[in-house]
């Protein structure tokens, strides 16, 4: 059962304030140290890529390995007995990130004997979605979201034309071109397209032919104003957002989105001052 | 003759709603199921054109093919009867789209006696056109669209500059350079100064010389630079017409600058509706 | 000396007319034949650069050069003539560009017997400097080269920290990576920066060690944020400019910029409507 | 002793408003002698970083180097004569700047005989720090900066996002592509991901198959819609700043909105001074 402290709260509640909050002193102190266990933990299994790192240090890597996938545990543990509804937690993005970031590693356990070695590669490979973890201490990402989500018919429009030319501009790239620059397939002449329309431009693929090249300066002329696009209704919405947020509320019925010189609300139609 | 049904509207007014609107219920089907076949038949001829695919599942291609041709003729005669102008549907953007998107494969039936492979080859790639097929369901480009079209003026200026400070720097290279970077005629030398204003920067000409290395700093520099100049001029025109879209005058004494949804005039206080 | 015709103009006077200003009929007309021959004379030149087409039509390009260096030599005599201070336009922009279009033409008749083949090649591509003589004609750059005069102070600022941040890149990159990965002096160094920064990416030189790829990684995603910075300056100023350009005149004393609603001239005090 | 001058300040104090003021006359010439130095005094460290070069004139360039080094030496011990604070000046950004532009000359002097070689290339190269103190000069910097620093939570976000992103892109490239695209190890992977995502490309490292190609072509697209929000950011910040700057309230009405050159309120029509 848990026991009540002085301040009529339960231990539950006081441990869940510590996990899930980060207003109090105990709750930022939590988050520091899980961010800096989520960083380290991402960076062995970084360097446990490198060859020569992995040969030398191999035992030092699998035993921080082990202490942060027990950490992690502990964690999720500690999330799953403290949060009010457990199973809203589990199925929730953070509870499926945190169950995925201890997971592989135990896995890992269980496997060798029977498995090929592409699935433990693949374990090893998904403790890096603990870098995912950190999205959750990120503040400030809402305005952000909330100006790309007030956009998204604009964006799909945008990325639709995007899809168009480039699948027309790669269908003819691989009818002008064809095997000689490289352009194998459609597909390929696809991929050469979005590669050259976001100005990415690699070079491992590229017109050989006049009418090829004439294509291609047509290509990046439309890629490079384009940019223009997602920026514009972007900053739009943004300072929509922010006059909206920074505007006076309504003393009456609390309504935003005043002009600075308004004088009258213009939901309930009362004095502002 | 036109059956008259319940609700006074002819057979082929009904029909009409079903294809060319997407307000009803069975607009809206209609609408998926075409965009699903468009996308299948794109992603048919695409997959055609990598040579293990084609000649692994070549059979089942090309009846798939003739089933899409089927479907998409049986649309634009559809559409044809219909609509109540067919000669201005026939002559109009989507009219030819749709046409376009059937004929090819109609036209291989009679090419492959008398005709080259190559036109075989182009026909096959012009079904890929379907691709334009899609546009009409895009809602919601029409901001954008006017937001270019206002800007026409400017994005012309836009685009004068970058020609002309494409084509002197191309010369100058070819001048600098020469054969040996690969500059090999003005025409490559204006390709390779666009790819580089652009910041595309594929990497299959470069200078090789100081001076070329100079001039290519200073060509990157202005292109990124210039990249703000769409962007400056699209991103106030979407603002303005936000503006000019969100904000009301009050009847009673002619300020603007409502949001749509203020019920009281932010200045005098008076009822907007 | 001048004819005086019935409304009282000298025939130079209407001559400048149809040859400075395009808003009368015959004034266009000259607007649109000359820029006919200045895009046709440049293609002339690009063409003749192209060693196989240059070999062939050797003679139809000679010919063709000829016609459009007379007809440009009538054009700058004929604006010296009917301009009213001659002296002023020949040193003007458009003054020495107009000479400069013609002059190296004339220049290769002198040349070949006593200079080096080197000097006719540059004289053959000054020729390409005639497309400046278009810009004359591209009408609407004022707001956009006013939006970038406004802003020369910011836009100084952005140059000399890209510059500064180049600088010191550079120079690191040739001390990490020296000659290995191509940065054989610090002005290669800085080159690479350059086209680094501007995401501009040629891929010629590239960095091996893995220190070099982490200054690689910070300085592409340093030039990917700071594209804002002309971005955000420019649009601010646009928007600015607009604002001003499009607010109602005050009626008694003609001064811009009044907001939508204002009622009160901000300069003279006396009413707007 | 300090001598008092006529104007009864002292000498320091004359000397303090020339070093470190550009408002005088003799102020902003020692300004633009000290920018000419600067320049100079770089371009001699970067040419002497191109091997024939150094070999031809190394004589001219150690003699200019210790008469720059003398003349910066000369300056830095000025600035803390006058300066108010000597220490703070000591320990702030300039005065580091000012000190390490000159103290690699002086300790390449006791080096040779002790260190090798490398430490001489460092010390060499820290020469170019000196670009540094042209960072003084610009003016204007400030309201950039201070759109920056009220950006800053969220260019965090926009970073935390960038490289969240990279870091699960380039796991997975590291997966799907192996040894054979040169995905060597996951930071060779995160390098080849931030090298896509800000749309550089050099092309030193490329996708070889389809599931490669396109994560390539979805991060390229990512990367090309991302830049709109460091741009969207800063520009909606941009124009804020701006705003506040250009408005005052009407000390009659209390109404914002008015150009800095208002006289009178737009709405009451009372003066402003």
């Amino acid at each position: 059962m848990d026991e009540i402290s002085s301040d009529g709260r339960s231990r539950r509640e006081r441990w869940r304030e510590i996990i899930f909050e980060a207003e109090t002193p105990a709750g930022r102190r939590f988050d520091v140290v899980l961010l800096w266990l989520i960083g380290l933990s991402v960076l062995v299994v970084v360097l446990e890529s490198v060859p020569e790192i992995s040969r030398r240090h191999g035992t030092l890597m699998r035993t921080l390995e082990w202490m942060f996938t027990i950490a992690f545990s502990i964690e999720y543990l500690a999330r799953l007995y403290v949060v009010r509804r457990p199973g809203r937690y589990a199925r929730s993005f953070y509870g499926i990130v945190d169950l995925l970031s201890v997971l592989p590693t135990y896995l890992m356990l269980v496997a060798p004997g029977a498995q090929a070695l592409q699935v433990i590669r693949v374990l090893r490979l998904m403790r890096m979605f603990r870098v995912l973890k950190m999205v959750r201490h990120v503040s400030g990402a809402d305005l952000l979201l909330r100006a790309i989500y007030e956009s998204r018919a604009k964006i799909t429009v945008f990325f639709t034309f995007m899809l168009t030319v480039s699948v027309i501009a790669g269908t003819l790239m691989y009818l002008i071109e064809g095997e000689k620059g490289g352009y194998s397939s459609i597909p390929t002449g696809i991929y050469w397209a979005i590669v050259t329309i976001t100005t990415l431009g690699f070079g491992d693929i590229t017109p050989t032919t006049g009418l090829g090249q004439l294509l291609t300066s047509l290509l990046a002329l439309t890629g490079f104003a384009v940019i223009a696009v997602p920026t514009g209704i972007l900053t739009a919405e943004i300072s929509k957002l922010e006059a909206d947020r920074t505007s006076d509320a309504c003393p009456s019925c609390g309504v935003h989105g005043h002009l600075p010189d308004a004088k009258y609300c213009r939901r309930c139609g009362s004095r502002m001052e």
